[in-house]
């Protein structure tokens, strides 16, 4: 494991007889985490890579897909990994993180969840909470379980990195050696920077999707002129509606204020299509529209 | 012109002494009408294309490009062609579609227009309305002019033939092998039907875009933050938002009434989200997203 290699030198705590420096456990191995395990094997970052999951057809799946090499009771598995990687919806992280670092020594914990604020105050202070380093991936897909694990994943993409001063320096070193090595580019801000960026970037398009399927589906009762006409304009709009409220849910309960606060601009802004329409009023809809262009700016 | 050709036995009317069977006139050479002469030419289903824009830079542009072969006075050009395709914004289809009409003797007129009743309508007396056939092909990209021209248009998608009756059995039968062969598969309904589905299927996801862009760009002053957190769900819903007001102004202000009812529907979906977080029901919540998950069940 090229990164782990790297912030060895750093390590003060004496390690468990039965870790390795090569061992990865992954604890969640659905889109996120066995994509996790994809990659780390693609790119030679981890000999061996152990799988938790609390679902018994996952770890079955897993295991057949070849996201993960072994799997292992959490603490067994702990016990022999270098790195902990916590890729589970952020509700269960709650329990989930501070159970975790209850069981380190001198491993590296890092999770990959959607939400940062209150999952960091879970173990704000908690003894091994130099240990964890808060991370988040911005990378995603629609679907979910250890069959949409993809080893294209993460390239290309932002990873926040969250509160870092809280965090070791070694372990700090690891997780930024991994994302570097995965293709990832790093950035860093607070917790609560990443909530509010992340509900107007991430969670409110989510939402906008939801929505937008609800309406068709509502409306559109012949499914077939859905099925027919449907241009490749909807299909990308709508592409989130198909993501999984296991994982959503407890994103926009944990996000709740930023996300509502987006979302109540988002509907003053349809407000406003409405309004032009309502009163023919197609020179403000066409400084609505060009207002939007502006996108283009920022996005290519 | 192999389409052409074999609707040629149909046709009982003497053609123009300029007029030659391969010839096509495409008005308007922007992503339309450019993609469809970059097709024409790619599957060999026109020997000549001429090119009609009301712009000197796009007459210059698709010429460069290969798009059409030669540009001509609109006049000229319809007498030189078996087939004239109208590619322009739909508010200018309405004066240049009986425009066109006037100067038919036996050609084929055919629009794509992503709005149809009004239109037909502008020509519903028209002494040659049987030489037209209305018609919408369900493909776009966010892009617009010469420029944004790609031979792997139409291909897979759905062409919609509205009101095929009022059109004459010979223009019909060229139109639809032309699309067969650009690899689109027809769909026929009438005028309202299509401005209906429309407005579900294509209009709604446009304003969806445009208002998530404009509440983003509104809400999120810091746009290095955009460009470095975007993921690729953000991108993929605010996709749309580049799109052109010249071309949507025009679709939204004659598919009003639809639009409206769609958009009221979609405000009213997004409510529910903002109640379920207001009030922390979050079964609720599960429940909505569950509903939209079933998008999946009409698009792959």
């Amino acid at each position: 494991m090229n990164a782990a290699d790297k912030s060895t030198e750093h390590m003060n705590v004496k390690k468990p007889s039965s870790q390795s420096d090569g061992t990865v456990t992954i604890i969640g191995t659905g889109l996120i985490g066995g994509s996790f395990g994809l990659v780390l094997k693609d790119k030679k970052l981890a000999e061996h890579i152990i799988g938790v999951d609390k679902s018994e057809v996952n770890q079955k799946r897993a295991l057949e897909l070849g996201l993960v090499d072994e799997v292992l009771p959490l603490k067994e598995a702990i016990a022999k990994s270098k790195l902990i990687v916590l890729a589970v919806p952020v509700d269960a992280l709650f329990n989930l993180l501070p159970a975790v670092l209850d069981e380190v020594i001198n491993q590296v914990v890092m999770d990959m969840g959607s939400t940062k604020e209150s999952v960091i105050a879970a173990v704000a202070n908690h003894p091994k909470r130099r240990r964890f380093v808060a991370s988040h991936p911005m990378w995603g897909t629609e679907y979910s379980g250890p069959e949409a694990a993809v080893k294209t994943a993460f390239a290309n993409k932002a990873a926040v990195i969250c509160d870092s001063e809280h965090s070791d320096e070694d372990a700090l070193e690891l997780v930024k050696n991994i994302y570097n090595e995965t293709g990832m580019h790093l950035v860093y801000m607070d917790a609560a920077a990443h909530d509010l960026h992340a509900a107007y970037i991430s969670h409110i398009s989510h939402i906008t999707s939801f929505a937008l399927a609800n309406t068709v589906l509502e409306k559109e009762k012949e499914e077939d002129a859905i099925f027919e006409l449907a241009s490749g304009g909807f299909e990308s709009t709508v592409r989130l509606a198909k993501s999984n409220s296991e994982m959503w849910v407890p994103i926009f309960k944990q996000n709740r204020e930023n996300v509502l606060d987006v979302l109540n601009e988002h509907i003053s802004q349809l407000r406003k299509f409405k309004s032009c329409l309502e009163k023919e009023n197609y020179e403000y809809l066409q400084e609505l529209i060009e207002n939007a262009n502006d996108i283009r700016r920022i996005l290519k």
